[in-house]
């Protein structure tokens, strides 16, 4: 029932219905179902389009736990997989449409872009802990040096290449640095 | 003349003037000049945009060149304040208006975004003909290492902190490596 509503949704937004005239009304016309069902899974429209943008992703890394290494490198592995399911025509622009709605936005950030964040920010207090990055480094700062390139290609750049092995690639060399092995030397 | 122009586009946007009713023909009408004047320095209205846009932002970094590293750091503490002044509320309002009109967007990521990115990636191609950077790594890579911690902060996140000193910061560790001094040593 919830995926028939969930598809419903994405259905009407692929056929590029704006989410502006996407009232629960039409959603439950389309799943066939009373609104009465949909207000009892979902508080409201935001709600409703949080799960539905869920549904699109790809779903939540699991993190093997075997170091902080390992553990960044499914996250931003998992950072590369939205971007390149964002990327579709569709989801894109219902990305846009998203986006352009600052209460679904907000709940999006706060259902899924927040509690990854706060993800990110664990797995690096346990590395500084285990000794595994640097101690003397701000891990709101360590956070934005990992995710950051990864975002960059993402979520800012539309035609930023996104090949596989990029999240190890990015995190192993954010942990050794830019600088020639012999000048460190010096 | 160009200045009372651009200064008048600036101001009806500043009335919150939406994008798509700011003709040529009202924005002569507001600056008290005739259609013709502004057709003989800007080819229509994209190109106008691009330079309200550009009169509104800091100016182009003056690159010292007395190292990849210092060229780096003059780099990225103009995005830092790119993304300090993109926060007053008036030009929030206005990229928001830029970006949902892909003809000016793209026009001004032609004609700014593209020239300050092609900039770096030649500070980088210098640093590491000169040995400041490692001689295996992908340019394309280290800019997104470099850019990626303060464009996140400076156009992502909108309440991203942006102190002074990030750019030295940032530009310092990504060539320092987050990998503590002990591990590498081991």
């Amino acid at each position: 029932m919830e995926r028939a509503i969930l598809e419903g949704v994405m259905k009407l937004l692929e056929d590029g219905v704006p989410l502006a005239e996407l009232s629960i009304e039409r959603v439950a016309r389309t799943a066939g179902v009373g609104k009465a069902t949909i207000y009892r899974r979902w508080s409201g429209k935001e709600e409703l389009f949080v799960d539905v943008m869920r549904a699109a992703e790809p779903p939540d890394p699991v993190l093997p736990g075997t170091s902080m290494r390992d553990d960044l490198v499914a996250l931003l592995e998992s950072l590369r997989r939205r971007g390149l399911v964002s990327r579709s025509a569709i989801l894109h622009n219902v990305y846009a449409q998203m986006k352009s709605s600052p209460r679904i936005w907000s709940a999006y950030h706060a259902a899924v872009v927040e509690p990854r964040r706060a993800l990110g920010l664990d797995v690096l207090r346990r590395g500084q802990r285990d000794g595994e990055l640097r101690a003397d480094i701000d891990l709101e700062l360590a956070n934005d040096m990992f995710v950051g390139p990864m975002l960059v290609r993402a979520v800012l750049r539309p035609e930023g290449e996104l090949p596989e092995g990029l999240a190890e690639t990015i995190v192993d060399t954010v942990l050794e640095g830019l600088r020639p092995v012999s000048s460190t030397a010096s």
